[in-house]
């Protein structure tokens, strides 16, 4: 306990650290892996024109390009705020053994950061949804999805 | 609508050239201004060892680095399949004006691409969930939030 307590003190760290600095977004991420922290991310979304650079999404492609793997086996990772549905999507790919949090998603509302519409949209069926998402072409795109499938040489993940 | 179709056929020409590649998964991703293509992306996870490099999140990327941008004003966005919940989160936070996409998550489960799990995940509650995370040092991590909140300096987005 007294661990995953410096290992959030350190995410909550760069948290504030990025909100004094004016980089980006008061939110700070740790990875974890046998007891040393192996990467680390910042939200950099204004600063490098990166809508997805939360600091989880910063963080998890660092901490994959330090263990030369597309997954975090056995890695645990510290979030100073609540991931949000891109960020947990995000962590269910990557698959670190444990996720920890420190504020809500509704105390990040509070600063305006409300992914409250995206959680309620991803409940919608599509068609139902305030921005809804149009299909076309779905025959056409099953061929690339067949070439897949029968591919003896992929790589799958 | 012919539009539509020659930007979501290039979508999954990028999907099935990725997939003959074998560079990654079958999935390709066009973004479009104005009548032109500004940026595509191609599912690059185990070529670049980035499990947050779905097709979306790399045209994503690419097209904000070209618009100058961390929003997507303006822009449709031609997903060869519908987009996992990550790729949506993604979406909603870089706010493009439509999003079309061709092969469903059904189809992309049927060749072991399966969302649905993320999806049934965000709808549980955290403790109910079948990855739990754990909430730790919240009040710690406030201070960064008010930081942000009373700075009169802050990008905000």
């Amino acid at each position: 306990m007294e661990m995953q307590q410096a290992f959030m003190r350190e995410a909550i760290r760069i948290a504030m650290e990025n909100a004094v600095s004016g980089r980006g977004g008061p939110f700070g991420c740790v990875v974890v892996k046998d007891g040393r922290i192996i990467a680390t991310g910042a939200n950099e979304v204004t600063g490098t024109n990166d809508p997805t650079a939360h600091a989880e999404v910063v963080a998890i492609r660092r901490a994959c390009q330090a263990l030369g793997s597309f997954q975090l086996e056995g890695c645990e990772v510290y979030c100073s705020c609540e991931p949000c549905p891109m960020c947990l999507g995000a962590l269910y790919w990557a698959r670190p053994t444990a996720v920890y949090f420190a504020a809500t998603k509704e105390d990040a509302a509070t600063i305006g950061f409300d992914d409250h519409f995206i959680y309620a949209e991803l409940e919608r069926p599509i068609t139902a949804r305030e921005r809804p998402m149009q299909q076309l072409m779905r025959a056409e795109a099953l061929a690339a999805f067949e070439h897949w499938r029968t591919n003896p040489d992929k790589v799958p993940y």
